[in-house]
């Protein structure tokens, strides 16, 4: 594939994507004594008294690790902590394109749950925030949880927060287009793991009343024999009271479908048993659930994919860079619902109701200033839900 | 002191010193289809063929942490480590300055060495070579000695072997000033912390036969009754085999001192007491051992210092930013000794025969060739000595 070897010269050129860069200059003796000794010091001592000024004093307010162990990476699964260097450099790249955000990659050579967030915890002190990317499920469910217990930083993990925020924005938007309300629809999620999982709990958190979410043993449910886990059981305790058992009868009047799942799984028979006027974001990359011309075809309203080269894309890029900008600006403890969902609202905000329409239901994910209007609601809704510690 | 004003002007108008920038612009769609998805699973399927192409294909090659648990920061103590963010990032733009390292701090908030050194060691697949920072003696000894072990990179404690590589050159030079062979000299070491540890090491080395060291309380021999450790002990195996007990009797006849101890602590009397043209390294900082203009009017012949507002400056500055360029150059799995000596003498040899004298036995610190001249001599050693994986 083209794009493939254009990725590989890319790296190759630049050994890399990204350089640190010294924001001083250390020429001569004079600037020696200010940049470091004795002239270090003097902010190293202040530090030392209010450990807050790190804030004002170091790079820490915007410097966060995109850390990963490798275990969950582009669909390729496990490939280890050196092969996802590549990947995380381009999540940090994005977060400084996008967000003013001094990323850098870390990846580990454990796999261990506990060993991941002991080295985290230990590393709190040097950053602002943490980005969590691409560790395999339930695995990042236990390590998210835990971190967000543990370290007084915003922790995120984008592959479950960034889509489910994503999502839930396009949702947000497709549901005026086709005039439903958030608490009467009825949701199908295909797939369980990191996004799927908390696409349902947010959209739940959101006031989503009716839900079945599947998985590849069928639709999850309180007490089904096989394939659970911690994750699924506590889904299954919050959706699919009526015992649905398999996709095919969660989508008979469905008003929503949302693949996070593989190529191909909607069928026609599927599309065309949903209710009147149906959402459909098909997710799976690069192959969706279903093609757009196709869903269409069979009486969808609005799809959605994660593809660039199709109509509403609901990409991660739309939230993450706007959600750990407004988290670093007031330095908030935490990334709690309020901010999602502030962070939601805001993307969907950003497309105008005059634009509005079965075709446009999200901005587009290279819109410079969407990132900063996102930080700000997000920023916003942390003063206002007492978790931010700057104003 | 007006250093310390600057030194906080200077952070909090660029909040820190150094930012993340990428080397690739990511604008329009085709630029993200390069950068980030498909395209970066090129690069990435080929690193988790081949490992090593990490090196090639992403940051790693020049990507080195500076690490600190903060507790032996600036002579400050134990400080914490968002303080000792301040000095971390400052030694990070001088690798990045001097040998176009990118270079990061990383801060530890833990004292525990177990800790210390699994979280490193966890870290090991996204960076090309540790740096070790301000880590109290005798815990950085240990600390060193367990990553050289179980890590296949480079990892260089600066507080030990940047001193350590920068005294040796100076004394190597200074035995050419005053006509004295290395095998013959007798050395006092007053200091058994990070710096007089290793210093003692490499000089024993790189030849030196006759040496004391002395700590607080007194020279360190075999069998002394109190104020050991374990590497205190080692040093006793290897030195002091007269079992002299005080600094005052060590001195007697010595031709060189070596201070990496506290303010003010060699007196007339010591000094008078030496050998013929005797040699004084004196570099507590900023208060020396000895003040240059006193110990020459003693009759000491070479004096150096660790400040730069005297002659002779011996400054780690002179060591840590070739020697981590020439370990990287050449994918070093280690820094060994033969790397070490290599360096000292380039440092020593960046002065010329024709320039030698009394006042001119270290070059200028912020000469920007050195480093590289330093590089090429550790990366020819590290191929000597087997341990290069690139050339």
């Amino acid at each position: 594939m083209d794009y493939y070897q254009k990725g590989i010269e890319l790296v190759k050129k630049n050994r890399g994507k990204f350089e640190v860069v010294s924001k001083v200059t250390v020429k001569d003796l004079e600037d020696l004594s200010v940049a470091y000794t004795p002239g270090v010091a003097g902010p190293t001592l202040k530090v030392k008294e209010n450990p807050q000024l790190a804030y004002s004093y170091t790079i820490k307010g915007s410097f966060v690790p995109v850390v990963t162990d490798g275990s969950a990476v582009l669909g390729l699964g496990n490939i280890g902590p050196e092969a996802a260097m590549v990947v995380m450099e381009g999540k940090a790249i994005l977060l400084k394109a996008f967000a003013e955000i001094d990323a850098i990659p870390l990846c580990l050579g454990t796999l261990d749950v506990d060993e991941i967030v002991r080295t985290i915890k230990i590393l709190e002190p040097t950053f602002g925030g943490i980005f969590l990317e691409d560790i395999s499920a339930p695995r990042c469910f236990e390590v998210e949880e835990r971190l967000r217990q543990e370290l007084s930083i915003p922790v995120f993990h984008d592959d479950q927060h960034g889509t489910a925020i994503a999502t839930a924005a396009a949702l947000w938007n497709a549901l005026k287009v086709v005039k439903k309300s958030i608490n009467e629809i009825r949701v199908v999620i295909n797939g369980a793991g990191a996004s799927g999982y908390e696409t349902a709990r947010l959209l739940m958190t959101m006031g989503v009343r009716y839900m079945v979410v599947c998985d590849t043993s069928g639709a999850i449910y309180l007490g089904r024999p096989g394939g659970m886990n911690k994750y699924k059981r506590r889904l299954a305790q919050a959706t699919n009271p009526w015992k649905i058992k398999t996709l095919e009868e969660a989508m008979v009047g469905a008003d929503v479908f949302i693949g996070l799942s593989g190529p191909g799984v909607l069928n026609e028979k599927m599309v065309r048993s949903m209710s009147k006027d149906p959402i459909i974001f098909a997710m799976s990359n690069p192959i969706p659930e279903i093609f757009p011309d196709e869903a269409k075809e069979y009486g969808a309203k609005v799809v959605g994919t994660g593809r660039s080269d199709f109509k509403n894309q609901v990409n991660n890029l739309l939230a993450f860079p706007g959600v750990m900008r407004g988290a670093l600006d007031v330095r908030a403890k935490t990334i709690n619902d309020e901010m999602k969902i502030a962070a939601a609202k805001a993307i969907a905000g950003y497309v105008r109701d005059s634009e509005l329409d079965p075709d446009h239901v999200t901005p587009c994910a290279l819109e410079k200033e969407l990132a900063f209007v996102v930080a700000r609601a997000v920023a916003k809704a942390a003063r206002d839900s007492g978790v931010a510690r700057a104003i």
